[in-house]
């Protein structure tokens, strides 16, 4: 059965997912890109037509939308025939669009925890402060709701759970890492808009470990990776959606999330976060002015998509598991910028996020994974998942002591 | 004879040239201060009776006074009957006061070189675009100019007289080196109005080498000196007003300044100027906000004036004079943040700033530097400068094969 699918955002991000909706097209329905400036949805669909990427013969088609505005959502969810929503706008926007999906009985997805603009980094776990309080209201509305899945959350989660089912049962540890070792030819820049980057990095760390929430700051805990492709790469243990999750699903194991940091980065980050450019308070120039120094920063950045045309290199992001009896496996992805750029005119990072919703979303339409309630990732099966992405331009690798390998091989 | 002193400006300098004339009153005559914000002149003046440091029993006033209006300055020189004129205020008044001081026949000194808002670092020697314009209109009226008579430049170049005249005549190297081995406690700051400190930096370094101008950038070009008391320190190659005097009277010798910075500091500027967060260019913010970057970075950084009550440490600024015979003559002072605060409420850079123009001021009180024209400080005898600064709180020393002692031991 086709589903129409109704795409919310129009960043980065949101340009992969409609791509490869489109690319996908014969398999899904018609496909719909609603955001707050309409503009930026024609300028996605016109990267579509450019690219070729559209396949089949249904409806491509732009809205302007208010997505914090739940009947306004409901309202272009029936309008669309949409059963299928991919929300990758804002993480602000989480709550009011799952209330539309719930609403209506489209099936919801996001990439990204909900964030409230006017906290930073809450009470452990995440999700169980918005996401999980609408648990039972899917599955009374038997609304099919998929939590994070992006890459990271997302793809990470299906590599735990296949890492545990086939090759690491009763795992010790479960490690995110999250390498980009691509480089955009800048003296320094965000990959995505420097005032929600830095946010990420300004509160607190929280880690699952001996069984209870630790807490860390930011840069406090580091170590060298060795990984495929990429090489021996410094990561610092990072607050991460999908901590939050698989604490949950696998309270026995202690689960941390890695990204990896250049020292460039690092000086950069400390040097404006210790003068107070990051924050997001207004101070007062000499001349009377009121001004966010965060807005500032931003302003003399480079535009995270401005980047994308230049940036080379590679992402290598992973899982890894190991258990008590010394067993252990890698299970990872390499992801090009180029290679990105050339298919779809967004960078690597915004790709690895991008297509694993729409492999979903292909699932939710085939029934796969059409599961009637909310769900995180590692709570599906990740095998259908994962032979879909290998196709669609993520394909999976595994390393253990046999050697490193396709995934199912 | 006494004679009347006019301060302009309010700034940390002026507040210890105040007190040391207000110390040194029986030998000048009424003491005068004028800023543009007259409740400055007042506060300094409240700090002199605070610490008891006004003698004899003349007048101490406070004056409002925009002095870039010549007229008006005339006008207050005549009000005040001042015969000498300390200019201590920001350095784009400089020309307009000098006018002031040759039209009234009072005697005129500054401590930084003239400079107009629009450009940054002009060709060299400096002392040739403004000043030196001026020396023929000083000579015909007969008035008393004194350049550059801070530290440095100012006590650096009665170093370098001394030495050349004393003990290394036909100097092949004449080297300036500043040293601030201080801690003011923060994390960053600068120690004086973060706009000018910058500015200072981001221009040409000029140098006299090989008897001609030499151009580097900044922090290109660095240094280790071993120094008395501060021990060993790294400098950089920095541009300076003195370097533009003493080239044209000692052109065969190299002449050169060194700025101590630390490796913190260093890399808080590279950061926030590759940014261009150092920009004095407006730029706008996604809100459409017009913001000048390097107004917002003083805006988060520490008030210099602030530093003062906790600024502990000492400074070390001298004199190396070289010739081919091998001679070698180091002429220094010492300075400590915490005996300048506890005298006169400013930290040892100010101080050090603002002490010698008061002694200047005594020696052309009593005619022994009354030139009756324009002449930088190594022009000038330097040994009357030199004794008085020893009774003022900043005692010379000399360091050569024979070791380190006094000056004139």
């Amino acid at each position: 059965m086709k589903r129409n699918v109704l795409i919310i955002g129009a960043g980065g991000v949101a340009q992969v997912t409609a791509h490869k909706c489109a690319q996908h097209a014969p398999a899904l329905g018609d496909i719909h890109i609603a955001s707050r400036t309409k503009a930026k949805c024609d300028e996605i669909i016109a990267s579509i037509h450019e690219k070729g990427s559209l396949k089949g013969g249904g409806a491509l088609s732009a809205h302007a939308l208010d997505a914090m505005d739940t009947p306004a959502v409901s309202a272009l969810i029936r309008e669309t025939g949409a059963q299928i929503v991919i929300n990758v706008g804002s993480p602000f926007v989480n709550m009011s669009v799952l209330a539309a999906c719930i609403e209506t009985g489209a099936a919801y997805m996001d990439t990204a925890i909900h964030e409230d603009p006017e906290k930073i980094c809450e009470t452990p776990p995440w999700y169980g402060n918005y996401e999980w309080q609408r648990r039972d209201a899917c599955a009374r509305a038997g609304v099919t709701a998929i939590l994070g899945i992006g890459f990271d959350p997302g793809v990470v989660n299906a590599y735990a759970k296949l890492a545990i089912a086939d090759h690491v049962p009763d795992p010790v540890s479960i490690d995110i890492v999250d390498i980009n070792a691509g480089s955009h030819g800048r003296w320094f820049a965000t990959n995505f808009d420097p005032e929600i980057n830095f946010r990420e990095f300004t509160g607190t760390v929280y880690s699952w470990q001996d069984g209870a929430w630790q807490t860390n700051k930011m840069f406090e805990v580091g170590k060298v990776w060795d990984l495929p492709v990429v090489g021996e790469q410094k990561a610092y243990m990072t607050g991460h959606d999908e901590v939050h999750s698989l604490a949950t699903h696998y309270p026995n194991a202690d689960v941390r999330f890695w990204m990896g940091f250049g020292d460039h980065y690092i000086n950069v980050f400390t040097v404006l976060k210790n003068l107070g450019l990051l924050s997001e308070q207004p101070v007062k120039t000499a001349e009377g002015l009121e001004v966010v120094p965060l807005k500032v920063v931003k302003a003399v950045l480079p535009d995270p998509a401005s980047l994308a045309p230049d940036y080379e290199g590679k992402t290598c992001i992973g899982t890894q598991v190991r258990n008590a009896a010394g067993a252990e496996v890698f299970i990872y992805n390499v992801a090009d910028h180029r290679e990105a750029f050339a298919e779809v005119g967004s960078q690597g990072i915004s790709y690895t996020a991008g297509v694993p919703p729409v492999a979903a979303a292909l699932l939710i339409a085939d029934g796969t994974w059409d599961t009637g309630t909310m769900v995180n990732v590692e709570e599906l099966d990740p095998k259908p998942f994962l032979r879909l992405l290998d196709g669609m331009g993520l394909p999976t690798r595994l390393r253990d002591e046999r050697g490193d390998r396709a995934w199912d091989e």
